[in-house]
């Protein structure tokens, strides 16, 4: 099998380069088949790298001496920053020098780099941001995480398209169920997008429509892939984090509120941090974004070395099981 | 202090008439001046009253035989089950024999009948579902929570001023804070509502405004009142019930997983329960609609005695609050 070349943004987000060097560095000492393409302020990323022993000959590092910082206006910082360390990166997917990029950068940056720079294949009209999500029975893939607002009927079904190739492809789920979040599962509930999007949803080819998913029902797992606009799919991803955060909170301050409950506590320490794994998202990467002619894959501002190797995985498992190839047929669109 | 007047829908909700009726004679068990008006079956629902001892004349049976089903579409139910319990409360409210009424039945009917029967406060575009949402500081107000999809910047200003008043009188916050649901702190974020929302907010009179307000920090209490348009504050709301059912259940299952972290789980079993309290959202009562001639309370399908009995003390801080007088002025709108 061919070699995958990812871009990795190394100067952003909240722990660059320290933690993005390291998960590239991770991820050429997993997989030999990687090259790595370290874009960022040349002396500061190859100071990290001195710090491992790896295979120097899949690591390249590219410099860029601009930054986009988390709170620069997107587009102009796109736009303006030709020499910025994403926009490397998004030239690099777009040139075909590299099959996808990983950057913890600034989402409205990635977005807009990734729309503008990368370019979506011909035929898609919106690339959705899309997130696996754990649920009771695994993981849901939910899209459009917050890409495009004020989506059309139209986008949502690509959407929907795009996140049953994923799910189906690269996370293995036979024939997915897709579900459109609605506020009641009564077929007349909704808003004017979900009524006008519904029976489009109904009709659209290359998807198994199941209806309406109520928001109480995802964490359950109610459907596989999960679409919804992209408002409501940003609130989604964020309550998931919130409500986790917040109750867990709780539960560590009960724990910790008298003898009896302190050594209860230490004795579930090891069952409770395996079962609230299921809770990480780290291990299965970043938020792709989907309908791009290179995977761009954005993880968490804070993410970690763990996030940033597995998100270089996904471009890998993305490239391997020919992703936009499938996507252009589950969208009925011509072959490029 | 007058004695307040509560119409109880006896037959609404999954639970009903049992949980309903044992609410509403706890409420007149532990509160001398309340009356409670039970529409319902009349024999259904004293069958019902003839297992609790409590003041009889407390309680007045008002007879419906007709019952709205959760699944009935609701706008036809309220115009033809005149006869039903649900109706049969909104006229006593409308007709001013009620200062209040609670139902556990169907949203979409209670929505329709408040609007519809019971009927706005003159000035008032539309009435939002409000509800205490819990956090780590305790509480917060999110509305709308499904009552008016597509809604306009001029009601969510609304919104935020019924809702401040709310938390004012009836929880005690003094000068709330209020923030809008928003996918990103920057003032450019949004889809295209909250932009042309924003401004309005901040000039708007009688609210402590401070913004955006990410879905990730709602549960961290960060801010008093949480405004949102009803599609997203339905998902808000879901999403707290669906992600912590799911957590709760995943740590459940991680403490049967072996003995050690069985023997710890029988330990904090009795802190975990009092620090969950605070996620049990029955204490507070059931879900306000604002901006009635009288309050409706819209309590959980699946309501027990004690949600009903304090959403039946709602109505009564409701009245003695005056919680509509100071409504108008919060809104600027003339006197009655």
């Amino acid at each position: 099998m061919s070699q995958t070349i990812v871009a990795v943004d190394a100067m952003g987000g909240d722990n660059a380069p320290l933690e993005i060097v390291k998960g590239a560095v991770e991820a050429v000492q997993e997989n030999a088949n990687i090259k790595v393409l370290l874009y960022g302020i040349e002396d500061q990323v190859k100071k990290e790298l001195a710090k491992y022993k790896y295979n120097e000959a899949q690591i390249q590092v590219v410099h860029k001496p601009e930054v986009i910082a988390t709170e620069e206006p997107p587009v102009q910082a796109v736009r303006t920053k030709k020499e910025s360390s994403m926009v490397g990166c998004m030239y690099a997917v777009k040139n075909g020098e590299a099959d996808g990029l990983v950057t913890a950068g600034s989402s409205g940056a990635c977005l807009v780099g990734g729309q503008i720079i990368v370019g979506r294949i011909k035929g898609v009209e919106r690339s959705p941001f899309a997130s696996l999500i754990p649920t009771e029975k695994g993981f849901s893939l939910l899209l459009d995480c917050g890409a495009n607002v004020d989506a059309r009927p139209n986008h949502i079904v690509q959407f929907a398209q795009m996140g049953s190739v994923y799910m189906e492809n690269i996370m293995g789920v036979k024939n997915p169920s897709v579900g459109l979040v609605n506020i009641g599962a009564e077929e007349e509930k909704g808003n004017a997008l979900v009524k006008e999007t519904m029976p489009v949803l109904k009709e659209a080819p290359n998807i198994n429509f199941v209806g309406s998913c109520e928001a109480r029902d995802i964490p359950a797992g109610y459907c596989d892939v999960v679409v919804a606009e992209a408002f409501v799919g940003n609130v989604i991803l964020k309550m998931y984090e919130g409500v986790g955060l917040t109750v867990r909170k709780i539960i560590k301050k009960g724990l910790m509120s008298n003898l009896r409950s302190k050594i209860g506590g230490f004795l579930i320490k090891p069952a409770l941090k395996e079962s609230m794994k299921a809770f990480d998202a780290a291990k299965y990467g970043g938020a792709p974004m989907l309908g791009l002619k290179g995977l761009v894959v954005k993880t968490h501002g804070n993410a970690k070395a763990e996030e940033v190797k597995n998100s270089i995985f996904q471009v890998v498992s993305f490239k391997e099981m020919e992703i936009n190839d499938k996507i252009r047929r589950g969208l009925c669109l011509e072959e490029k």
